[in-house]
């Protein structure tokens, strides 16, 4: 048996799928799509993925139904060296001959490249088991809450915002950070509840739109406590924003706009859910106590 | 609506349920488990999870399939906090009145207390959505991932490794470092390769011997090839463990021991397989490639 052969054989289906699964499309996030793939594709063995197709063919069964986990195994393989070369970790430079991620993306890019790699692991396995399910409401649920938390949700927002640090950035690339840094577990919690739970169409609509606004005004009410705040009641240092010259809606717009936008946000919440009657009164109650709160 | 009442009555059963997830047993890695319960029960509105039970309730869903899902968005957005708070990102000292993750328990512990919560959310879902699709290959296939991902696999034994760096440790330290940092993700891509292959039992065990004999093999020739390895082609400066003083099985028991130790390894990974005739050919090429490698 040529074992090199068939090793190379096996590899190539990996890599092809690899290429496939991971993103690289221009958005405000692409730099962790470069990252992530820089260390996919800095070579490796690929042994663990090798091993689960091999494990399949041995027992007969249908090698397709195994790639998108055999990608996902390798992806959680590579944020694991990711992450352990980590100057905070084992500090290593070199990985397979080639700079390790850090020290082409620095610390920050690469923490997140990893974070996004184990979270889209899980997209890929989640959205795998989806096709074939369409009417598991957990495998739906659980769907939307790796989305929401991965490189196309909350991570992207957060590779947005770090890369816009102490650049004047536009109204779009503030609403994809908020959208997706913030917004998009806060959206997706109430999604799931709703999935979880049954929800008709009708009401998922309305409760995603009710998420969508108490969303963005959960995170503007915080960008503006961070300027006229109560340090003892918030419980770390206010002015950061401003200090770290980050954009938020108040640092672009001032304070008055900004109260302003967090009251018809409020009021476009309360009109989301009204034609549902009294069931509606803990988010309408709850949507007034975080636009007024003051920590 | 006493709106604070009910917040409260809810992130109470989110508090309980927590305390009730998150491990707390004492192992070698149950450092981890202390800084995860560290940043989780570091207070928190619990929003998420809050808004995830309204909604199942807003559409008249049964509140306790849920709960593990508020859990885990919870977790998940806790590991955002923590990584986000590191030095290399907002660098941030304080949150919520009390010191970050990193400020208590370092950088490294950190980063794997992130890691270790967000696998730690899908180990969870997974988990839930086993319990009623028992049937559901997929499913047991993603559960088989996570776990060997997570706190009690490889994220366990990057802890335990860490926290026996410049110590003399034993035995049974070192296996559980081998068998939970590298061994858990072999073991789990044969067996989820096996599973979504649809294999019978007596298959699943032989291939599983299988795993963690190779596993175990494949990990102290990595061991050896730091010491006795050719840096250019192995793509990274040898030594590295010596210079670290790390336990390894060659640092330990020497050279010829583990050589000897890789040899026994490969023969028992041949035996196991070794009833299914013509079929193993691959598992057992590829052994001895692993074996005797020089990269």
């Amino acid at each position: 048996m040529d074992i090199e052969k068939i090793l190379k054989e096996k590899l190539e289906i990996i890599e092809k799928a690899m290429d496939h699964y991971l993103p690289k499309e221009k958005n405000y996030q692409d730099i962790i799509f470069e990252s992530m793939r820089y260390s996919i594709f800095a070579g490796g063995k690929r042994l663990r993925p090798i091993l689960m197709m091999a494990a399949c063919e041995f027992v007969n069964g249908d090698i397709d139904d195994v790639i998108p986990f055999a990608c996902a195994m390798e992806m959680i393989h590579c944020y694991s060296l990711i992450h352990d070369d980590l100057p905070a970790m084992d500090d290593d430079d070199y990985r397979r001959g080639k700079l390790t991620n850090h020290k082409v993306y620095g610390d920050a890019i690469a923490i997140l490249a990893g974070d996004g790699l184990l979270n889209y692991a899980y997209e890929l396995m989640i959205k795998s088991s989806l096709d074939k399910n369409e009417n598991n409401k957990k495998i739906i649920a659980m769907n939307e809450i790796a989305s929401s938390a991965g490189i196309h949700g909350m991570i992207g927002g957060q590779v947005a915002d770090l890369i816009s640090e102490n650049k004047s950035i536009d109204e779009k690339t503030l609403d994809f950070i908020h959208k997706n840094k913030t917004g998009a577990l806060i959206i997706s919690s109430i999604r799931t509840g709703a999935i979880l739970g049954g929800a008709t169409e009708k009401e998922l609509n309305a409760l995603s739109e009710y998420a969508t606004n108490i969303g963005l005004g959960f995170q503007i009410t915080d960008d503006i406590l961070d300027i006229i705040g109560d340090e003892e009641k918030i419980g770390k240092k206010v002015g950061s924003d401003i200090q770290n010259n980050k954009a938020t809606y108040p640092v672009l717009y001032g304070l008055d706009e900004s109260m302003k936008k967090v009251q018809d946000l409020f009021n476009q919440s309360v009109e989301s859910l009204k034609s549902f009657g009294q069931k509606s009164d803990f988010f309408i109650n709850l949507a007034d106590y975080l636009v007024k709160r003051d920590y």
